[in-house]
């Protein structure tokens, strides 16, 4: 057998192979399963949809990057979903528009992109959600962050981490404690994102300097971050940041870092990122937003859980039953009924060893190789 | 909220909301570890891969209806999946080709299309299969029938039929028993395929009438064409097609329509096609084949799940337990823990009954509504 050029996957696509693709397996089941035991109900939308539907949704959503064709039914444009969040608010402003809030979906599916970035050369992702819609208050966040940590446990990250920012700080400030002229909101913004003390200063951010410090472990970040908040701007914001943090104590150690906004092009007055020890780069994102459209109030994340995947041990192969040639069929039915897995023989070649197998079926019951 | 039009979703495409979500999930996992315990491991292949790859590794398998577009890093055209099969093909001919044989592998997932066509308006469907990769004798068909029809029960099909034909019939005939000239062997086939005894006694293919007769229910079928079979040309095929029987008896109700040869562009000696009472159209369809480039003899299945999720009743809601604002979240992870599905308040304004709960925790313990 030969492998031909053919064969080979485009650049950021790939196979995964029994080994992975068992892990990937557990991963999206124990991530479902957590989110259904909190009340999540899943929800599958299409591979593809209108362009303008997934851009819609969602500030920050580029099309740019998605792979597009023109429907020949419509004579629109069509796109793959790069990101299935826009396609559940979709879902919730239309179809379930008429459910009882606080609604509760989560999703898992395959997301792909035309091109690749610099940052991750992958084309094609899992991503796994949960919406709570409805509600993007301390309580709505704080359950979407300890839902979100719960499915990374479950599908066996460690040494979790979450990261928690405020992506409309600097809108809240300089609309009162820290005023600033309509010229330099975004120049301070800016120097606060490269975390340039120098270029803040000259900005004419000089009073937003200690928000550059109020950065690290939760605990004493929130208390320098509320040290700032002399003219109790924040008093809200820092409540709802300590609220969600109880959540998750014991289980993810808290950051704060106030002023990060990368990736939070959508979030509202809350964002966190997700990450554990040993997996490269961020495991998933999410925070407090409003839907496109209808503009109702939301908390959500998104897990991207392939360096999770890749990161875990190969699984154990269990217990395989090999049944020889001319076995007994309802034998074998049974022991299937009874948990067991079996390969059987299509011709007296088939080796029991060589196809993994750790019993064989003699005289009707298994015998250990 | 209202909705715009672009909420809606191009034709042939849908959204699966909770209920037919929690269907297709059930189908999903339930076909799946059926194909798991009969010892078939899941491989997942990308969403898209190079349009010649898709291509090359089956006959019939065309890309005039697939969505492609040209690859910005290679130039080279991409194409989505619009059939898993031969990307199956392509890791057992490739990444697998040292795995020891037979090879089992299994593999879920949405597969899509450009266009839709007259039979079916879908543009997107959920396919789920199984590989025997190694052998195409009838030990290996008949555990792909079976394991096929188990999988279908496991997903809640009733009324399982299953009708097997035999792709490579009239060659076989025309090479010995009932000879024709080079020229007629085609339209001998096309008549055949119409079921037209006149257009088959004018075609030439006056000795052929009799295969013609020799559908429907199996036993007296299989009977009809082993009298035709004077040479003695088809009987290994004869004696095939029995045992394959007897494997799935019980289980489905078999047919044998032995010239039907549409959808079975690919396959070898051997095809079939399932059906459920309830669900329009058939199910799946698989048979015997080789694989492209290695030539290496393979049997498999296809199943097309969309039909059969739609017909399930809608799944009955299981117990679920409101906690209330403020509840202990060590003793709800408990209840989690013991199985308890969990809705919580995120405001006052949340109310238990029309969030769809059964149970509300009052003093620790779950109380009836």
């Amino acid at each position: 057998m030969k492998t031909q050029p053919d064969d080979l996957l485009p650049i950021g696509l790939r196979d995964r192979l029994p080994a992975a693709a068992a892990n990937a397996s557990a991963v999206e089941q124990a991530a479902l399963g957590v989110m259904h035991s909190h009340g999540y109900d899943r929800v599958r939308p299409p591979l593809m949809e209108f362009e303008t539907s997934l851009a819609g949704r969602m500030d920050g959503v580029s099309t740019r990057r998605m792979v597009r064709f023109t429907d020949p039914a419509s004579l629109r444009t069509i796109a793959l979903r790069s990101d299935m969040t826009p396609q559940v608010g979709r879902i919730a402003a239309t179809a379930m528009a008429e459910a009882p809030r606080p609604l509760r979906v989560c999703y898992a599916g395959d997301v792909a992109r035309l091109a690749a970035d610099q940052l991750s050369p992958e084309r094609q992702s899992l991503q796994i959600g949960a919406e709570l819609v409805g509600s993007d208050g301390a309580a709505a966040a704080g359950e979407i962050v300890a839902v979100a940590i719960a499915a990374l446990e479950a599908g066996g990250a460690q040494g979790i981490s979450v990261d928690f920012t405020l992506p409309d700080l600097v809108d809240i400030l300089s609309a009162k404690a820290l005023p600033l002229e309509a010229g330099q909101v975004d120049a301070v913004r800016r120097e606060l994102d490269t975390k340039d003390a120098g270029g803040l200063r000259d900005a004419g951010g000089a009073d937003y300097l200690p928000l550059l410090y109020s950065s690290g472990p939760f605990e004493e970040a929130i208390d320098k971050l509320a040290a700032i908040d002399a003219g109790g701007a924040l008093a809200s914001r820092i409540e709802g940041l300590r609220q969600i943090a109880a959540r998750v104590e014991g289980h993810a150690r808290v950051t704060l870092d106030p002023t990060e906004r990368h990736g939070f092009e959508y979030q509202t007055w809350f964002g966190f990122t997700l990450y554990a020890e040993g997996v490269r780069g961020a495991l998933g994102r999410g925070g407090t937003y409003r839907i496109g459209g209808t503009d109702e109030a939301a908390s959500g994340v998104s897990l991207y859980v392939d360096g999770l995947i890749d990161s875990l041990p190969e699984a154990v192969n269990g217990k395989v039953l090999f049944l020889p040639l001319s076995h007994d069929a309802m034998r074998a039915e049974a022991l299937r009924g009874e948990g067991w897995r079996t390969v059987a023989a299509v011709s007296d070649q088939d080796d029991a060893t060589s196809l993994g197998a750790s019993h064989v079926l003699q005289g009707g019951a298994p015998v250990a190789l």
